[in-house]
């Protein structure tokens, strides 16, 4: 009953909590017949015009989401070696050649490379090493992708993009929409999956109930 | 195997997500053996030390509150009517006498009543006709209750609550602390229950993976 139903993923590259997500859509979308639409923009820019900075000066908090990352990847068996670096100084390019990747087609192949270099090796996304070699593994010439990553066209597709998020009521990454709905952070990846199935979180019957 | 486990339950009544919980606790005990203690504190007096203002201020991120409020309440069957009086304008004093319910041994039972009038019937914690009612539902006598917890003695103990939370870096409610490890939010309850019985949120030998 699954096939062919689609969910918007709307990420910032620079997101903390979207290393969950970013590293098992793809075992999801195996499970689930459910098809993921990569969707980079500009988070920061909406949570900065909302007043919402979770993290930023906030050290007990911050410290409790390394924590829960850490242990919410091993629950996923997902690799992670943390704190990462952050916030990023390049976020904003990072996710242009994200723009540029979505729109040629190979933009979980370069989100997923350039993560696992992040939250792996200490490696920040956006700039060398981690830039070059994340768009070589997704099959691509470094040169040419920064180039274009570079262009106004880009920078206004991002700009677009993050307008397009705002519209929908989007405010931080990752946030699953379908359709009109939209659910925030990975640990809703669950519910918006319900969602695309049911239209509804209540209990289908003859399922199990949740506790 | 987890005959005798326990977590502890900080929360503060006046937070919007701790209905999910205060709601299906008892459910949860009664399917999983796990004990909670309930434990109310000042959470809001840590956030505004710490600058952490979820809501205020952020209209676009507090309606999507309620509306996950909605959703998830309809997920675990949990009646709701939305959006509920906030915040609370008694906070401190509501949370007083749940100081003095905790030790006298009815806490949960008035913290359920106290809720469910809040976000099923729109009706102010810490003040009538939501308090009394809350009380006489309780089996307490509004009056006494109300003098003790009017007292310094029960002041002081709710501040010497919101001190134990802050020292183990706890920094929102609802929090579920397993000795030493905290979860934050509704959300991480299962998290919470596995630590308590595994010590850890890997996969368990045996067990389905998660997606």
């Amino acid at each position: 009953m699954t096939a062919g139903r689609q969910i918007d993923f709307w990420f910032l590259i620079g997101s903390t909590y979207s290393y969950l997500s970013v590293m098992r859509l793809q075992s999801v979308e195996a499970s689930s017949g459910i098809r993921f639409n990569w969707r980079p923009f500009n988070a920061r820019e909406i949570m900065v015009e909302q007043n919402n900075r979770p993290f930023v000066g906030k050290p007990v908090k911050s410290a409790y989401m390394w924590r829960d990352i850490e242990r919410r990847a091993g629950k996923y068996g997902i690799p992670i070696r943390t704190p990462a670096p952050y916030p990023l100084t390049q976020l904003e390019f990072a996710n242009q050649v994200a723009v540029v990747a979505a729109e040629e087609g190979w933009c979980a192949a370069y989100t997923m490379a350039t993560y696992r270099r992040w939250f792996q090796m200490g490696l920040e996304p956006g700039k060398d090493p981690n830039l070059s070699d994340s768009l070589r593994e997704a099959g691509q010439d470094p040169d040419r992708v920064i180039r274009e990553a570079r262009s106004e066209r880009i920078a206004n597709a991002l700009k677009a993009a993050t307008d397009s998020a705002r519209a929908l009521g989007i405010f931080g990454s990752p946030t699953f929409a379908v359709g009109n709905e939209i659910f925030w952070g990975d640990d809703r990846l669950d519910d918006a999956i319900a969602w695309s199935q049911h239209g509804t979180l209540q209990s289908q019957p003859g399922a199990p109930a949740p506790h």
